[in-house]
């Protein structure tokens, strides 16, 4: 590994307003260290490489022209704040990125005041900077708001919205569209068809000599604004009639690569003024500068650690394969004798593994863009026609098509199939990406099979059973990571509709499982018997519907019940004691607990830890039967409760 | 009242697929008849409007020129499709629009095959129709698939997703923009703007010569296609340049009650067969021909009874104000103390009372369009420069934006008000209406605060309450329909978060309501002191925090405890169970039940039906607890089950 990189002009800079007073030389020279540090820091941490890479250059400039942070700069996506965090007072925490305590890999509010809106999702910057805009002109202030969004997030209904709201208001707002033709994955629609005409249809003309002339040509900052803005930019590359006529003033585009480009030119929209919400049209590249993540810029969008000068990612070796390759493997071998099996993500083909599905299956495997509502709906329509459209998407993203999967899917009935990766605690992506809240959001609704899978080979019977589940929607969630290392089948067989199994038979008390968190159970079983205890063990498979009889018998047969599940409060749990409460099962005592994510949002960290601050590890599970056994009533939060410590109070 | 309309081209159409043969002169007189068939209908049963008299003429050439219902037409929210149901098999039964037992007051796919896809939501249509022309091309099918949308419909996220996904995709669609310059209010933002400026800068040329050439070059159904297209087109008038960037074919603008202008270019659209997909910009009048709809379109929107000659609606005498209402009076008495007060909404000013509040604060006052996603976190940056956003969605909207209440909202605390009209029932909009699913959604999320008001006057307490919480986000969920008649405070006092109160002392039973379930529970707190019952009544106010002590309390002082909410199952009766479980009170036994919605879904009827159907009336109470002190079980669902009859099975 190489040594920590020179950095003479970053190390001058005691306040990040000291950027401002930075001379064009100094800045190419700033955006040269920020780059190397970054890299390195990455290369430690993993995390977000390409898209921070991209933006350096126009991170320096924004920082350089705006008066931040009482000028408002908003990150979407906030995938690309890494040169950003340095340059605002992180930087002595840039190796801590991601990591348990360290820097969020994201924007984050109570992390500085020059993250004034926090993400994680896409395509939130636009609305949240027009807030920003609106509150300003309400004040009688005069600050600068500034949001900076990539192509692929413009593929969002969100930022159309955002963009149909801002175009009416005579507000002064300056969205920077950063192109670099990559999100997650090579962008997909129309407007991104759009943007690459616009590029091919109008090359950039002599843009420095045009800058040398805005900065001879300065207009005042006061006066004439939009007179003013109209002179400047008519030297410009003129177009972007698509923006224009959602009533922004589109400027470029630039190459967001060029200090003597984008100073100028940013300086000249911040002093002008002008009223109306203003389209700065910047072209970037993903990955700028390291040349391994400009060569592949989806294996390097999110990385691991990797050696700095090879570009070599550290994968640890795999102990078993990820839900995500199952779900990919198990759609494959059930699309392959069923040819109305259609595959549809949302700018997650690799991410959800519905990438190995499209190379099978070209014709049949859909990427609507970042589209979350479309892409339910759109499933909803292939429904109809008698289709089995399995739609994959991440538990937290899916909370993007709410209103679809209630209003077009559920309640029409209509045999869509849901799909959700990364459900339960991710990791390091921290709280906007934990899949904590779709049991409770879903479970509440008529009609739908809800599964979870105890394991990988459960996975394959799962997606078997929702290729042969046509009546009626399915959903399916399991998480990020590896799987149990069980033998996996060829394909599965479809499982009996509502029906749980009892995988260890015991006394006293029972384990009520959902999803993977059955491996801990079992575990906590064994570690149980040190206590002469015997318990059962069951696997709910079916969140929904429920395994009545299943529960029921659960309850009658053992002291004590535990369930166990990876979601929030008002999740399975909650539905099985609505069950139970309803069908007379508490009205003489059953020592019942609920063992769920606790009532508040968990930053970024390792799951293990994560899972056990939950309580819902296996030590946490047998804590809450010798608890229970001896009598004790949980306080606060219940089980899941963790004092400053991070222990439980009664550990 | 006049009798019934004459009809006598109506009344020869044994079969929708008679009005393929009717000649352009019987279309005329058969749009007539529909219209006048609908006015006199809807007088009767109240309903949509002035959505459907728009569009008259635009569905008889629908039907006209597709072969429906092979061919697929979607009508866009649906509420404008009460001309469809008269001409496609369901005139017969149209007087008992919206009725219990009778027609839905929007498309619906139980009802007929001419519904391809149900609404009620707006901005689906398009994802729809593309799900259905992939399927249709992946079946190697010819058939058309058509949706018709307004233009206020235009300004959702949703709708430009699916476009954008359309516009990239080679498949045949034809989307007929509806523009009448009206969904349920004046439609706000750039893109509306941009159609005015379409209109207004290209005007109609005679397009009576241009369709007369159509028809005489009708090229052939096969062939080159997208050549043909053009030929046929540019006769037509050019424009339309956004969606020709985002990959849409546009002809238009027509005159959307001329059939002899529709007919022929319908015709022409259906038979090119262009590959890729087509926007027919058709231009209408909201109310079209019924001159008291034409002139106030947006009272006319949706009606009660009214009287056909003069005009004059309905309107029983109120017995106490609206929610709504107190909504927009408690705000107002805020906002008239607070100026960092502002309102928020999505294209529903009047529905939400939020028109009133504009009135007193023009400047304060934002209504962004359909649009729900942006709305809220527009919300959420007004929020972090110190705005209270007060930000009024009806329920079942505010599942549109699920995400950005929790990603933008609640994980970032941010004190956005979020204010739900219309939760429980709703009555004759049914089910994609009712406001069932907030408290599941949202209880779930950590931070929040979330009230429901047993009555006008807590409201006004409520209201107070949320100007004065601004350190986390604020829930407030109020049904449609009347207040309890209590007195109304000028302004209201800001409650104590997180404690409820007991309304009445009693023993043995105690019913804990939320919100204006309160008054049921007090009826049937009196119908049970004949049975010599005189339970405790308490009045959570808060479902979040929960008032635990008062739990507690309850559970320890009575034998048995009700808890009665208006929300889906996963909701307040959930989250308490799981509160019991967890401290404990469950171990040695408690007669507890949770009432709630039941678990499917409820179509249109008389709100009054529709809560004794969930067992959560009056007479439903007194049933359970008269039950539960008998020791018997629910069965089932519990007590919300009701057998075939509508009846509870133990009544």
């Amino acid at each position: 590994m190489p040594g920590r990189p020179e950095t003479p002009v970053l190390d001058t800079l005691k306040d990040p307003k000291d950027i401002r007073k930075l001379s064009l030389d100094d800045l190419t020279r700033l955006a040269d260290e920020v780059r190397q540090e970054m890299i390195q820091a990455v290369s430690n941490t993993g995390g977000h490489l390409g898209a921070g890479l991209g933006v350096v250059e126009l991170t320096v400039a924004l920082h350089h022209v705006f008066e931040t942070p009482d000028d408002r700069l908003i990150w979407d996506v906030g995938h690309q704040c890494y040169p950003h965090k340095i340059l605002t007072g992180r930087r002595d925490r840039i190796h801590t990125l991601r990591q348990p305590g360290g820097l969020s890999g994201f924007t984050l509010r109570p992390e500085s005041p020059y993250d004034p809106f926090g993400a994680g999702h896409s395509s939130t910057s636009i609305s949240a900077a027009l807030g920003m805009a609106v509150a300003r002109d309400l004040a009688e202030e005069t600050r600068h708001v500034v949001a900076v969004i990539g192509d692929g997030s413009m593929s969002a209904g969100m930022a159309y919205e955002a963009m149909n709201n801002a175009g009416a208001q005579n507000t002064q707002l300056t969205v920077i569209l950063n192109d670099n033709d990559m999100s997650i994955a090579p962008p997909v629609g129309a407007m991104s068809n759009y943007l690459s005409r616009l590029l091919s249809s109008k090359p950039w003309v002599s843009i420095r000599n045009v800058a040398k002339d805005l900065v001879a040509h300065l207009p005042e900052p006061v006066g004439r604004a939009a007179r003013q803005v109209d002179e400047f930019a008519r030297g410009l590359v003129t177009g972007g009639t698509l923006f224009e006529e959602l009533g922004f003033y589109y400027v470029g585009p630039i190459d967001g690569h060029r200090l003597d480009h984008l100073v100028p030119v940013l300086r000249n929209v911040r002093e002008t003024r002008q009223e109306g919400p203003v389209l700065l049209h910047v072209v970037t590249k993903k990955g700028r500068g390291y040349e391994p993540a400009e060569a592949a810029p989806e294996t390097y969008h999110g990385v691991g650690r990797f050696n700095v000068v090879t570009g070599a990612l550290h994968k640890p070796a795999p102990q078993a394969p990820s839900y995500t390759g199952v779900f990919a493997k198990g759609l494959v071998a059930e699309a392959e004798r069923d040819d109305r099996i259609v595959g549809i993500t949302a700018a997650m083909p690799a991410g959800t593994g519905i990438d190995e599905f499209g190379v099978r299956f070209p014709e049949r495997c859909f990427d609507v863009g970042i589209a979350e509502q479309h892409a339910v709906t759109f499933a909803a329509g292939l429904a109809c026609e008698g289709y089995k459209p399995f739609v994959a998407i991440y538990s937290s993203f899916m909370q993007r098509a709410y209103d679809q999967i209630v209003h077009d899917v559920v309640l029409q009935n209509l045999p869509v199939r849901l799909c959700m990766d990364r459900a339960g605690y991710v990791g390091a992506d921290g709280a906007t990406h934990h899949g904590s809240f779709d049991l409770s959001f879903l479970l509440c609704l008529p009609n739908l099979v809800f599964m979870a899978p105890a394991d990988e080979g459960e996975m394959m019977h799962m997606i078997a059973t929702m290729a042969a589940c046509d009546d009626r929607p399915t959903v399916l969630r399991y998480p990020r990571g590896e799987g149990a290392g069980v033998d996996l089948p060829e394909r599965g067989t479809p499982l009996e509709i509502g029906k749980g199994r009892v995988v260890r038979e015991g006394r006293a008390v029972a384990l009520l499982s959902l999803g993977t968190r059955l491996h801990p159970c079992l575990r906590a079983a064994d570690d149980l018997a040190a206590h002469g205890l015997s318990p059962t063990v069951a696997d709910a498979r079916f969140a929904k519907p429920l395994d009545r009889d299943l529960v029921r018998r659960l309850a009658a047969e053992h002291e004590a019940l535990v369930i166990v599940e990876e979601g929030s409060r008002g999740g399975f749990g909650a539905h099985v004691l609505q069950f139970l409460a309803e069908d007379g099962v508490l009205d003489h005592g059953l020592k019942v607990r609920s063992l769920a994510m606790p009532d508040r949002f968990v930053e970024h960290g390792k799951p293990e830890q994560q899972d056990a601050d939950a309580g819902y590890d296996a030590a946490g599970i047998v804590r809450t039967v010798l608890g229970l056994l001896a009598g004790e009533t949980a306080a606060g939060d219940g089980a899941a409760v963790v004092d400053a410590t991070g222990h439980p109070p009664r550990a």
